[in-house]
């Protein structure tokens, strides 16, 4: 059993090296792929995938490894978490989130402090970030339950589906949303877009949480 | 054990998300990849061997995870399950796979009802279908004998490869066919060259449930 | 146990599995690709990958899962398969290569009966294929001495990655060799240069079995 | 229990296997990609990703499968290792390399004996080596302390994701620094940007040790 203090750690930690994977082959992508967007999607892509299933792998064991407040708020309506706990979770992703950000502009020589310009709203946006999300704490709810070691890879390829099958590219991640609002590049989200994402992530998880109890219940194999 | 509901549930959500993502990649793929047609494919097939493997991790447990009429059908001729919950399965997976193109639809702003122009047809193309869904069944019969944990990773790279190395991009899947015709995008099928793909695709998992079972009889031991 | 007719069934199956993803694959790929080469042997690698790793994971407890006569002469050589059988396997493997072949022609509908016009000679691609096959046979003995249930990956994931850091693109298969000279497509070879792939092939395999032996060795521990 | 020769031997042929792939699928990626940077790197990236996953499952039994000396710098903060074969291991390590680099050059036609002129130098690629290896050397630790048998596959997609994330493409390994020194080709560095990568990678190998250190110890659950 790890500490309080050691929890919040794993979840800065591997929030922020997420969002240096999501930003930084952003950038590596973008800039060397000579304007194919497929390319540096592609290379966006396997990045994110690979680390999550790094990061779930090693820092499960100590926080649960949720990285995102979605999941955070999935398992408070599960009472697998406490209120305060959640709190503090969610304040350590996006803490992790922003310095994974600015560790990713560091690294490329950009500028630290940035607002993205990139516009993503709109119906067709917003529903797929309730697929997304949906979709992501779903997998997450069912795998835990069904073969819970297989949960980093099943995250991890979900991810790598869902970017190219959502228009969105699958945020699916509230402390993601807001630290993408933090960087003018490749993966970025203008600010003013960040709060209709939020609020369509947040409700997709509402409802895995909800499907996923009734399709794993014990009591639905009396009733049918 | 499941309830008999949610084993169709799980039919119907598993083959929502495979087509949401076999058409929602392929939208995605197609208009990132500038012409590119292999770079676009790349995408589709990534999303979709991804997704194929989650699916079956996590819903494996609750009804099989099919997500396809051919496989019902094999698991029908192997009398593992009942010709009454079969005919039900495949009716939730036709309608699971409408839903989730409906789905990729709505996420990339494009017209619900659709109906495809993309002909696909000739003999090479049916006996890639045979040969795709050959393969599919024999893969997952296969595997389930030998090390069943192994189903979701063996289903989801043997897609991967098959996309490739068959002429039709291996549909290998009735409930995927009928809901690909349903999508006038890089994905779809013209709904006039449906039948013959899935009469293949049903002899191919016949001849797989043959091949298989003689291939691993302990009979065969003795007689040699 | 399986039967000796089952075990030849295996491979032959497999290698014929094998060899329609190594040749469709590069057909698809070759043809998607408009050009750019690097794309197509991508979607080459990744078909041929992921097929192995499934051609393994399932017919691994039937036969072993050879598929190659370079593999077989190693067993033979650790005397873990009698002369007679191991000559039976390499006829299978090569008939079933030739069938792969030709069903990938059949699936692109293309020629059945073709040879290849693509020269692969010289010190280069020789040196390739001894490392590639001494790579690959090592790979298999040493994992099946450390974590056999890894095989099925390991080989899967060293050819992905021989593909590209041999100048060869890791033939590394006698039985692949003779039957891509049966293909003039992307992954063909001129019949002329058969014969010394194969011989370094087969050097490259008794190296491995030699250096494995040593490496692996319960003696050498006490003699340092 | 391995010998001491059997241990040097295996660090040897490992990092000598883990060049050859580097250098080799660089040149690879390099000539077939037609100037398209992206492509060649995500060529680069899968081949390096792939043989590091085979390397560390198959030799990790026999010396640990360091193949780097900032990982043997870990150990031996660690006390697990003596500095005596802490010692030999790097020496193993870099002799392996440029083996592995010659053979590469070699199976390409190309000079044995380069010398690399691509420029690699300034903050952003020093902080670069810095978050590279500290997240390779952390996931190592990480890795082995919750999941041991995990290790292959985290570190390969590891490497995987931070080839992209990071904007020196991740080098993270002191042998595999010297020895790229010595190829002029995609995956070169100039011999005189050498030695400030390896001191970065070493100070963030050293404080990978120092927080998962405190992430994974028993006392700071009783502290917090």
């Amino acid at each position: 059993m790890s500490s309080p203090a050691q929890r919040l750690g794993a979840e800065f930690v591997g929030t922020a090296f997420l969002l240096a994977a999501v930003v930084g082959s952003g950038i590596m992508g973008d800039t060397l792929a000579g304007g194919n967007v497929a390319v540096a999607l592609l290379a966006n892509t396997i990045a994110t995938g690979a680390i999550l299933v790094v990061l779930i792998t090693m820092l499960g064991p100590v926080s649960g490894a949720h990285f995102n407040p979605a999941v955070t708020l999935a398992f408070l309506m599960r009472r697998e978490i406490a209120a305060g706990e959640a709190g503090l979770f969610v304040l350590a992703q996006i803490a992790g989130g922003v310095i994974g950000v600015w560790a990713a502009h560091l690294m490329f020589a950009d500028d630290l402090l940035q607002f993205s310009t990139t516009v993503r709203t709109g119906g067709a946006q917003w529903f797929s970030e309730w697929v997304a999300c949906f979709g992501l704490v779903f997998t997450i709810l069912a795998t835990l339950k069904v073969r819970a070691e297989a949960v980093p890879m099943a995250v991890g390829l979900y991810i790598t589906s869902a970017y190219w099958f959502t228009a969105s590219t699958s945020f699916a991640n509230p402390a993601v949303t807001i630290a993408r609002g933090l960087s003018d590049t490749f993966a970025g989200i203008r600010p003013a877009d960040v709060p209709l994402f939020i609020v369509m992530q947040l409700i997709g998880a509402a409802c895995a949480v909800i499907v996923a109890r009734w399709l794993f219940s014990a009591d639905a194999e009396k009733t049918g």
